[in-house]
């Protein structure tokens, strides 16, 4: 048995433990490894002074360089995101439906821990940490493969977590992480299907790419975020600017900001022209359709750029002639992650939010919205853009399946 | 762009109608086909007459020329299951969560369609018509591809009841049968993830582990059931009795029928002859560990039977020293369907029913129950031995997605 199977293999006995541990047991293991990452300060960054050194060495840029650093304030946050699973309710042992059924027996569905989770992820030492929290507190068994950039500073990090938590009650190989960072290890953890129940790849859309055609373990997966604004021919103007500029230059970075923004014909002289205007001011570089590159310092929009999440101050504009056309330009571009109208019709409200077939639809509010915190589930594993098990926000209900469990008192067929 | 290609690039366009249908209009459509079916009996059994001609010049024996054939009886029969589906609630609009945010936002979960559902299928040409109609009621295009053998009785349901289907106001392409039967249509399928939203491979253990391995396209499977039912030392001799031979006689064929009895060693001088000697009586052939074939007629059991799923009068039994021993048997050689204990001990029921992982699990009662329609589901998909989206018989429910619905007033971050 390969060295990745052995790990999994002990992941998977370590789970039928984990998953019957109580919300007390796993709450003081949460407590007790925040309390470790921030007694341990000094150790994490000595790792993370490799890692960094190292990175330096291969002069991977700033950005880079700036998501593998850890400092005592990001430590600090660490825990803090520990500390937040703590506050956040087991979702084992939640029952989700029950009845009687007229033969007497008593039916209930209840939420289990999955098992064994297999995450893979690449430059960004806090994955390690919020990952292993998520997975604790619903139960589950976890296996670590971070990216070679950030090597040390994820294994100093395991070790610390996985001790806190086995001296607290949690039994060991509960929280195991792969010391070998080559493409093979990966390959295996994706198709030990005997042993993994669920496979996590945080990371671009290349590593996500590779783990759906290779994994037979089944894949949740954080795709990319294509997010549109349309203003419907109706909209508030100013309504619709702020949204706008809160959707596209807030944090352009992150996967819930707008890339695209459909305007209506009719508003084509008035409102188009301030929203562009608008966009250029906060530094948005604009591309648009025919229409919209009319204006000034608006480049043509290639075909390419309706299908890019540009992660930037950078928007492609377009002017459709109809709602069914911006719906249907959503539907063909976008990547199903967060679309937002602005109206005061109420039909049109309506078919926009049926047909549009995206993770998170809105009415007159900000795409920025999807997001485990702010709809309210706490921390979460990644924004779903695929369809089944988790769409949008995952929760530690996505990290749940569920059973059903049946009592009798003798009935046979 | 391949003919594979291009039939599921139409069932998506046609799925962004067929999602926003009506539940009177797809109940219309489905009393339509159901008519339909009764209405072109003599056409049926002409394209199924092709079949068995065929099939029988291969020889491929009595019970696959069985599940292969149709007669009056069960294209009534047919009918009569896409009435049932009539009577289903439509999972398409369900709420499943919602609040109201501190800032005003009013945050919905919606039920949806998948968007775009494949099938595949073997001999048993019904499953073109319980698949069209369960996809259909919940909102979703299907594309069928059965299997070489049912091809004319396939095709031939499969246009009767699209063109039903598109009569009563469903659109064209919903409902699209494969033609060609070739090993290329299917791996092509599996990985058109573009325009397939889910692929549900109906058979055996090979079609599930090649599509587990090839497809790109997310997978819902029914795996084998190799289900136990375990006898505590306390057990009610009668109750157990019963049981025992409900689950191991009463239709050995199915998924939900019991495989190998575990029997506590208190109880290995009393009960354990009496349901071994039942066992037999009923026509089963009893194979065993040391103990057990001590007995009369009990062969021992090899390696390989604790992993069986014989889906035939044939059970293995294991007299088990504690609990403990039991729920390590089940979770090693189990395939997480359906287990059952026969207890009056709370704890020990308790225990058994926390610490097995399978789909359903039972206290006093029959394995046999794990049903779409023994637990009010109604028609099923199957039943899932996977741990994702759906674990258990798969219902309506299982063919839909979520969406967040989040309606504002202007609301940016």
């Amino acid at each position: 048995m390969s060295e990745i199977a052995e790990i999994a293999k002990r992941a998977k006995e370590a789970s039928r433990t984990v998953g019957v541990l109580s919300t007390a047991v796993k709450d003081a293991a949460l407590a007790s490894m925040a309390e470790a990452l921030e007694g341990n300060v000094e150790k994490i960054l000595a790792a993370n002074d490799r890692d960094m050194e190292a990175a330096r060495a291969k002069d991977i840029g700033e950005s880079l360089l700036d998501r593998l650093m850890l400092d005592e304030a990001r430590i600090q946050a660490m825990a803090g995101a520990v500390r937040e699973v703590i506050s956040l309710p087991d979702p084992v042992g939640e029952v989700t439906s029950g009845q009687r059924l007229p033969n007497g027996l008593e039916v209930r569905q209840v939420r289990v821990p999955l098992g064994v989770i297999g995450v893979i992820y690449e430059a960004r030492p806090n994955v390690t940490v919020d990952a292993t929290a998520l997975a604790l507190k619903s139960g589950n068994a976890i296996i670590l493969r971070g990216g070679s950039l950030a090597l040390h500073s994820n294994l100093a990090l395991s070790h610390i977590i996985s001790d806190a938590a086995i001296e607290a009650g949690v039994p060991p190989h509960s929280i195991q992480a792969i010391e070998t960072t080559d493409r093979a290890s990966v390959n295996a953890l994706m198709q030990l299907d005997q042993y993994v129940d669920l496979f996590v790849p945080r990371g671009g859309p290349d590593l996500i790419k590779a783990v759906v055609e290779n994994a037979t373990v089944p894949v949740l997966w954080a795709g990319a975020g294509n997010c549109h604004v349309y203003v419907h021919d109706d909209a508030d103007f100013d309504m619709a600017e702020e949204i706008v500029i809160n959707a596209k230059v807030q944090r352009p970075s992150v996967c819930n900001a707008a890339e695209t923004l459909l305007v209506h014909r009719d508003v084509e002289q008035t409102l188009l022209p301030r929203l562009v205007s608008s966009l250029q001011a906060h530094g948005v570089t604009v591309v648009g359709d025919e229409t919209v590159s009319r204006l000034s310092d608006v480049a043509p929009a290639t075909e390419e750029d309706w299908y890019t999440e540009f992660l930037d101050l950078k928007i492609a504009v377009k002017v459709v002639d109809t709602l069914d056309e911006a719906i249907t330009h959503i539907n063909h571009y976008g990547t199903l992650h967060s679309e937002a109208i602005i109206t005061n019709d109420y039909n049109s409200g309506r078919r926009f939010v049926n047909e549009v077939d995206s993770a998170a639809v809105y009415i007159n509010a900000s795409t920025r919205f999807t997001d485990g915190g702010e709809l309210g589930l706490g921390a979460e594993v990644g924004i779903s853009t695929q369809k089944l098990h988790a769409r949008g926000p995952m929760g530690l209900r996505s990290l749940t399946s569920q059973k059903y469990i049946i009592q009798g008192s003798g009935q046979a067929r």
